[in-house]
């Protein structure tokens, strides 16, 4: 799957990957008032106004992007007929031929991580049968329970040819609060980095490992340290756009190959319509705003790493 | 929600949460195939299952016992139907007036930790409407974003009068691997137990603080150490039984009152009947052998902290 990622960025010339998160103030009001309608003002309704609202923007986008990174999160709030959503835009994206990265941000101690790593990646046995879960390509994994709370999920990437992403350096405010402490004269984020890249020397793709790790956009400084820690690691950066994060500030995240990161954009894309600059577009088209704006941040990365 | 909890253990005379973590092979043969027959062997049938078999095990031991802890994972892996076996379970155990300890694991940035305590703990708006997602009384949160990861269950559990255990040091062999490291001659853990100190001292109950800590069985020295950091937090002890902790190893997690600490065990309750001790009971008494653990288990803590 990481070869399918990076030959997905490569042909669409993208190191993107769009958020799907989806909040319910984002959606145009055109798309509430029929879900409501078809559904209530119920979570069935306000799961159903944010698969419609996805599928827009996915229909929109889906030829100009490799990947999609819908959080989690933002589906469990709306409870189990969020978490359907969540499962509807996985399986949409994939018939869309898009790779999908779950941001699920789990971590557990070893047996119940193996049930996390079977339910988002691998097939579960029931009797005779067994089926997938949730069936997303990637996903992101909190690394505070040390390597047995990261070895099942490599046991099934291994066997499912999918990957990972590892909390490394996360993009809000107070993630130094922890993970910038000094250990031995280095902080704790680098501690992680190195065990990021020796997780991955066991897992590697064509040119990547499929294990990689979760760099904020809004430390580039750290960025730039870490790209040396782990040179092999997909860094997967969050915090452009809406964040803060700049084409500018990114350039040294990615290799010399032009390749190595893949920037997310979540309401910077999904919720572009709302923007200035794309106001002309209206809510009625927000998915064209959306492809808008993925078309500026792909040239916004792509001088930034021609500029290098 | 903490003082429901700290009642209900007094009531009990039982610091003690039953794991509702359930592996399909912990579901007795007749329960697995009634449910199989009636949804085939599927997502639905694997979900029916294990609904099944919760749902017996908290019939035979909720008036013993004051809380439930399902662990999520073990339900996420059977894909949306587990989820909707999930949200059964912990609105089954609330009629029951348990206390639902959501073990979720959940942490993200600012927005997203929002979107899950909303969804976990509080009520969503949708419309004119508000509802709740999951409703757990209290969920387990991973600290590795810092502060603004935090915020936000804090205030949902404000509004909602529950409450949280932040992990604080897992109970599995490479907890140690980060969570260990020396930041400035103190390990990562107590650091973070002073943060739940801190952040628990706005957050109290009458006697104890609604944001807790996760502390492992297995650690018996740490847990001493941390009680004496956090003195207002209650400590939710995973690790007892099948992990190797024992009552007697376990005194230092309880403050002087005989409270403060609450004692989780999963597979040695809710599989009992597969351990020799119990197997007179049978895979049809499953859920008997199961009560006689809590007993055990019960008997077992009460005398050591007695003996302190």
């Amino acid at each position: 799957m990481i070869n399918k990622l990076v030959k997905k960025i490569e042909a669409n010339k993208a190191p993107i990957v769009v958020g799907l998160d989806p909040m319910l103030s984002y959606v145009p009001e055109h798309i509430k008032v029929k879900a409501f309608e078809e559904k209530g003002e119920t979570l069935a309704g306000a799961a159903e106004a944010i698969w419609q609202f996805n599928k827009g923007i996915i229909d929109a986008t889906y030829d100009i992007i490799p990947a999609v990174k819908p959080q989690i999160a933002m589906y469990e709030q709306f409870g189990v007929e969020g978490v359907m959503a969540f499962k509807k835009t996985v399986d949409y994206c994939k018939e869309k031929d898009l790779v999908v990265i779950g941001d699920i941000k789990r971590g557990d101690i070893g047996s119940t991580s193996e049930a996390y790593a079977v339910g988002h990646l691998g097939k579960v046995q029931v009797g005779n049968n067994s089926f997938y879960g949730f069936n997303e390509d990637f996903v992101t994994v909190n690394p505070y329970l040390g390597s047995d709370g990261i070895t099942p999920f490599t046991k099934v990437c291994k066997e499912e040819k999918k990957g990972m992403f590892i909390l490394v350096k996360t993009s809000n405010p107070s993630s130094g609060e922890f993970q910038d402490q000094l250990i031995d004269g280095k902080p704790l984020y680098q501690m992680v980095a190195e065990k990021v890249d020796e997780w991955g020397q066991d897992c590697m793709g064509d040119s990547y490992s499929y294990i990689g790790a979760v760099v904020g956009a809004t430390y580039p400084e750290i960025g730039k340290v870490l790209r040396d820690v782990m040179p092999k690691a997909y860094i997967l950066v969050p915090g452009y756009g809406a964040q803060g994060g700049k084409g500018a500030d990114l350039v040294h995240y990615f290799n010399k190959d032009g390749l190595g990161a893949i920037v997310n954009s979540s309401r910077g894309i999904i919720a572009a319509y709302k923007q200035e600059q794309y106001t002309a577009f209206g809510p009625e088209c927000y998915a064209d705003a959306s492809r808008q704006a993925v078309i500026n941040m792909r040239e916004d990365l792509m001088n930034a790493i021609a500029n290098k």
